[in-house]
């Protein structure tokens, strides 16, 4: 997807950006998670395992990086962005176990209930789940209840069964459904596009921008929750499994329908690009503030892992 | 444990008052979770038949009976009510699960995983769980953002691995761990108690009870929680398997350390009795009012299921 391109300097804004979240989030999580002196400590040492696992953190950077152009302070929304990140980390651990889709690897090392086993992998996805709401409802968030509610809100929201947990349903039953292009863009949508698009939002709830205010971020969030998913497709179809860290061709095994089923590689190549330069349009009232915003648009469908 | 006995009005009022919960929170549930129409139904007919199962609901008739008590209408406290029986419910579906407590009956039914499958189930706690704290950030629970933000804060401190999730990994390692009786009343503090004081400070926050006007109240709950978890004890020990529903005598066959195998049938009874009749001294302040609230203590350590 090389004629999308990175304008250099945006290309070198985010490298910046994506290293010194990676380092930020996995800080925030080694403070929240210290190992309790008692029977817990393994269900800890299993959510650290998992959350400070070398995740790319797109979740984490899309929130911090919309509310630092929206003038929030990066404390209080690397806290908020752990909360997404704690949702997100939870679903993979669940995703992965037996019942679902039976991974043993994840980021390149072995997946939370390989390593520790299966109980534990459940009540670790649970704990951070819970977390999630902890985090938004602390103080040291934000102090404006207001504000924590509406986070908690729009956190719920996309991970529930209207948003993450219920495109992973529809998901699940793909195998026995045919589903056409307009299905598997719902499934997508709620499956990873709920929670990439509750990332932008709740750094613009954060800044206490107004719903109407949040029109043309929100836009920018769908088109990429959609192109990542585009992407991810194109990773499995097509990409490196070492550079991926996990094991790919699973949808073709699976005979699942996938974007890149449904409209071919070229199809689905041509139909990210359009999408991320759609998402880039949306950020143009924010002019050069939103060069990370633009370059992780970018970044998102030309990852390898 | 005949001889704390009910005030027959007060027993009355309670037979009155599990009936009357029961069908509002089966009402509450049905008008919640409308069967969509795509192929995520089977994932809120899930939900459904793990959150619409027959359970005694004591935890929603804590938080409506406090709430109503201290003024609050019965239509937000049942709101919240549900909330936490969420967290409940999916936590039955998890603990429920192969890698958990394999379970296959839960109130006399097939549990949630050998009615559907094992993944289903999986995403139907987990759906359960963020549906909580939607309830708790909808407008129709309160309009209030201070008493949502701190009803999220209250429960998902109670769920997660401060609370009743670490209380559960406590009691995962408890086969291979001798805990003593300081060790199993905090497993148990944490597993059961955390949620059960989370539902009656809750009817609390609702009622916008600041948190120095809720000691008494905490420390019912607390009572209560523990004297609950003593009653499972001895049930799983001495009840009757068709009158519980359930599989008895896992504790034994599982070598645990429990309440029981602690202080022996007569001294977890006379603890059970010592804390019950504690927690109706706490809510003396209450007079009349807690007539729900002092029968349903005595309640739950009678209860055969």
């Amino acid at each position: 997807m090389g004629e999308i391109g990175l304008v250099d300097s945006d290309g070198a804004k985010l490298d910046a950006a994506l290293t010194r979240i990676a380092r930020d989030v996995d800080a925030v999580f080694d403070a929240m998670l210290p190992i309790p002196d008692d029977t817990r400590a393994p269900l800890v040492e299993a959510m650290r395992y998992a959350a400070m696992n070398g995740g790319k953190r797109v979740r984490p950077l899309l929130l911090v990086t919309t509310a630092e152009m929206l003038g929030v302070g990066r404390d209080p929304a690397l806290r908020a962005a752990c909360a997404v990140e704690s949702i997100h980390v939870y679903s993979l651990i669940h995703d992965d176990l037996p019942c679902m889709d039976d991974d043993d690897l994840r980021r390149g090392k072995p997946t939370t209930h390989r390593r520790f086993n299966e109980a534990t992998a459940v009540l670790a996805g649970d704990s951070l789940h819970a977390l999630a709401f902890e985090i938004l409802t602390a103080g040291e968030t934000t102090s404006d209840p207001f504000t924590q509610a509406e986070l908690v809100r729009c956190l719920a929201t996309a991970s529930g069964m209207s948003g993450m947990a219920g495109g992973q349903m529809m998901d699940m039953v793909a195998e026995s459904s045919s589903y056409d292009l307009r299905e598997i863009t719902r499934l997508q949508q709620l499956k990873t596009g709920a929670l990439l698009a509750a990332s932008v939002e709740m750094g613009a709830i954060l800044a206490r921008v107004p719903p109407e205010g949040r029109t043309s971020l929100r836009a920018y969030a769908r088109d990429i929750g959609l192109a990542f998913q585009i992407a991810d497709d194109l990773l499995d179809a097509t990409g490196d499994e070492v550079a991926a860290g996990k094991a790919l061709r699973k949808d073709d095994e699976q005979g699942k329908q996938t974007f890149v089923t449904l409209m071919g590689v070229e199809g689905a190549r041509n139909q990210a690009e359009a999408l991320i330069n759609q998402a880039v349009g949306h950020l143009a009232p924010f002019g050069q503030d939103a060069a990370v915003l633009r370059a992780l648009a970018r970044y998102i469908v030309e990852r390898d892992r």
